[in-house]
């Protein structure tokens, strides 16, 4: 069962430094058919169902041509997520992982990634597949996938350098 | 050429609210040969130089097992980064696009996220490639990349939830 919030059986704890090093602003919510953790998928999927992307203000103009690209990466804030594990048991079974070996929604700076289908831009609501987050969860960026994005910015010396 | 900070012809700036909804912590630095914005790629390719990433403490712990994924997300802070506006002109031609429909980092909550090849883990660096941003930028995620990752946690209801 996905974790409500609870420590499990040989999971590690660590004392966290205070979350000043930068700040978030919300730009958005997220409305899904999902309003408890023990209901949601675990990962979501592109044949899902069709969850809305709301965008405040003053973040609406940025919106504009989002709709040329059918894949979108979106990243939100997992409010509800605990940021002190660095050891877990997705489990539940005294097996444990260090935490940036797992997509789980808890990590130092709980932020969620997911690759939405844009199915229809109404307004400033952007309706989408394949998330998996709860009800109400805090939007912080949209992007194009990064594979449907091809830089607009004229060729930098950076973009032809390799290494064997 | 790619901005230093600067507002082009057409773009067009809002006043942000406070970054005060969340706050971050960071937990890393990523070193790479980039320390200007004017010669870093546009995006980073698999065969890129090979870049390092510093893991800070408490975190080092919450890299065991990372090593099994040859691909991760990376998701850093744009520090740098003006985080003002809507419209902007990639090209600095006065044509603008929405920030949602960029991968630029200018945004309002200026993240960026890559998809780098993991070459090898040593200590607590971990060698990487695939990278685009500047050296010294803050690291604020690792993730295993979404595609060679299957949930270890038991299935979930919403898992088989989908919508014509």
């Amino acid at each position: 069962m996905v974790r409500e919030s609870e420590i499990r059986r040989n999971e590690v704890a660590v004392i966290p430094p205070e979350p000043s090093d930068a700040g978030l602003i919300f730009i958005g919510r997220i409305r899904t058919p999902w309003t408890s953790r023990l209901m949601a998928p675990r990962q979501g999927r592109p044949d899902g169902p069709v969850c809305r992307i709301e965008i405040f203000e003053p973040w609406q103009a940025a919106l504009d041509g989002i709709e040329r690209f059918e894949r979108l990466e979106v990243l939100y804030w997992l409010h509800l997520s605990r940021r002190d594990l660095v050891r877990q048991s997705p489990g539940d079974n005294g097996t444990t992982y260090g935490t940036f070996a797992l997509r789980s929604p808890v990590r130092p700076n709980p932020i969620g990634t997911s690759i939405a289908m844009l199915v229809a831009l109404e307004g400033s609501t952007l309706l989408v597949r394949g998330l998996d987050c709860l009800d109400g969860t805090p939007l912080l960026d949209l992007k194009p996938d990064r594979t449907l994005f091809k830089p607009i910015a004229p060729e930098q010396p950076g973009d032809r350098q390799t290494q064997a």
